[in-house]
């Protein structure tokens, strides 16, 4: 089940596409002037590699809080496949009836969902006091909502101290409380690996990120980097960001290949566009929020509309909540993010397209969607968020 | 429960609003030099009532055949509340196990659906060969196939000659075949109300709908036209169109209110974005088909495409067709259409803003849609059908 998630293997590199795959090695450094990458099989003598063009793809890893106790044994990460092996058997062998959850992103939410599938009792834990900060209050309270009536403890405003041994249990210890566990999962966030770059002196962007142009090179440019380690231009503020997300970090990947084989391309970048599901929630944003929009020097205006999933005459309809976030000096359409049960996964992507083409508020709600009753009312809720937006603006 | 159907009241009208609303007249004719409206009530003398500014909002009605038999009983058509509770009470009566449907566009699909609900037999019968002739065939054959699913009997290529009443059951007869039935549903398509136009010599636009410009204005500037009995602008075209849907009719009476009152407001027009359920099927479309590219002077390449509804890792994924067609001359993005069993209606309306902020395919193609695996793959069918299509431009 867990190699079905590799979608193509060394051999198949080697095999079909006459590409050496040095499995086992390790990048060690990179001379920029010389043009030559360092490298070492694991307990190996280093050796040399020369190229004309080369690509790092080096990744993020996750953040683990420098706090004592996360070596303990069943105090885990999910980044890669062997992380997933190691939880899965983990949990196979029965030991594991209590979870505590450091972190509340994307990999927080979608393992307490699996977690809770396997009937596991789930604690979240996160220093700050709010569930999602990106995110108003009308909005998360619903994520909030849909943790707790799947019996999901949120605590908000946990200072993680250590992690102890207590018996055959895990402690996980606050400065104001503590929650024992089976099993402790560290899910903060990632950092990326530009340690490489670093070394050899390239520029950096948002994050430790490795700063790229829109042709995806770096400060030298025999050198590219692409994927999670690297950052990009966030198409609309026109500044570095860094937001590593799977289809970027693929889109980047083929780029790169186009630019060394010799067919100019430029990536205009991310509008910052996400989706995630929690439980039956789905959840979505793209383009900046209010705080956001206000450091890249907009003048943001917002409105939090409640509309219906279906047409009013159709049974089933359940809430969908918009946040929208225009520029009151251009009128631009800055941002949105969405909660609903149905309809919102999908939906989040035609602001994206309209961001992309630099869309006013007004351009925005001119714009024809489709209607029939199962799928939405006909002024779609997005529609209704522009109507109440571009009076503010 | 119809009569939830009705938004608003005359009388909410009149009281809320002051606007003296006469239920039971007629429009009979419109003298555009003098300004003046003949309305008469039911049975009663014409007045005239005069006007500055006129609006024109007759709606459409449905298609009749032209052919003997349309007006026996149990020969219905579905436009008005009346229809409604006629269709209904009819099949509250026991009587109707069988179920002939003429037509099959959005009403007749609708349609099929509730009386197959209702444990209903339905056959529906169309005079052309192609069952969505404006759809490719490996698309159009996912919406046969759901129908067929769901034992609707489909019979294209049946020209209908008559109706003739055969004991208590009614008679659909053809030049080669005939179907019997309690119920004959006409759902052929719509028609506009024009004929006070054509009377007050206003000019007519595609399918003998009002023409109106952009502030729907008629060729008469002191009278609007807005609704199912006006036309407007395709953006993707630029041309006059005539596609009477539920939003477009809605944000037409809206401007027609803000330009009365001094506000003006110009729509750009719609691109032809249309969802509808077939069953458990959702079938979506946006911009031109191939053969509207061709006509209106493009030069049009497609490709199709299928993709997963759920990431390839994700269990419950279903095939997703997408149909898309691009501009060779411009590279421009001209239409999509898209079937499947979940994440289609909402994810047309990214194509949707894309052709109205007149993107190209490529542009298009870099557009950062948002990715779970619950939602789709990391790159969205969308994407992968943008492509394919613009290695073809």
């Amino acid at each position: 089940m867990i190699d079905d998630l590799v979608v193509r293997k060394a051999e198949t590199f080697r095999e079909k596409q006459n590409i050496e795959v040095l499995v086992g090695h390790r990048a060690l450094s990179i001379d920029g002037r010389g043009r030559v990458l360092a490298v070492a099989a694991q307990g190996g003598q280093p050796r040399s590699i020369p190229y004309d063009r080369l690509l790092i793809a080096t990744g993020a890893r996750p953040v683990v809080p420098d706090r004592p106790g996360f070596e303990l044994e069943g105090v885990m990460t999910l980044k890669s496949l062997e992380d997933g092996r190691n939880i899965k058997s983990f949990l196979d062998s029965g030991r594991v009836h209590n979870a505590v959850i450091i972190g509340m992103g994307y990999i927080a939410l979608e393992m307490c969902e699996a977690l809770r599938g396997r009937g596991v009792t789930v604690t979240m834990v996160k220093p700050r006091s709010t569930l999602l900060p990106w995110m108003p209050g009308e909005l998360s309270s619903a994520v909030r909502h849909e943790l707790e009536r799947n019996q999901v403890q949120v605590q908000t405003g946990f200072s993680i101290d250590r992690i102890e041994r207590e018996g055959r249990n895990l402690r996980v210890v606050g400065s104001d409380a503590a929650f024992t566990a089976d099993l402790v999962l560290t899910a903060v966030g990632v950092q990326p690996n530009s340690e490489l770059a670093v070394q050899a002196g390239l520029d950096l962007g948002p994050g430790r990120a490795i700063a790229v142009d829109r042709s995806l090179r770096t400060s030298d440019p025999a050198i590219y980097a692409a994927g999670d380690c690297a950052d990009a231009f966030h198409v609309v503020t026109g500044a570095r960001t860094w937001i590593p997300l799977a289809l970027r970090a693929n889109r980047a990947g083929w780029a790169v290949a186009d630019h060394v084989c010799g067919r100019a391309v430029e990536l205009p970048g991310v509008v910052g566009s996400a989706v995630f599901k929690v439980f039956s929630l789905e959840v979505a944003r793209t383009g900046v929020t209010i705080s956001e929009a206000g450091q890249a020097g907009f003048e943001p205006v917002q409105v939090i509309i409640e509309s219906g999933s279906r047409a009013h005459s159709h049974p089933g309809s359940v809430s969908i909540k918009v946040h929208m976030v225009g520029d009151k000096k251009s009128g631009r359409l800055l941002g949105v993010q969405m909660v609903g049960q149905e309809g919102v996964a999908h939906r989040i992507n035609s602001v994206a397209v309209a961001l992309h083409a630099g869309m006013t508020v007004d351009q925005f709600l001119q714009c024809d969607l489709a209607y029939a009753p199962p799928f939405g009312p006909s002024w779609d809720p997005l529609l209704t968020a522009a109507n109440q937006l571009v009076k503010l603006l």
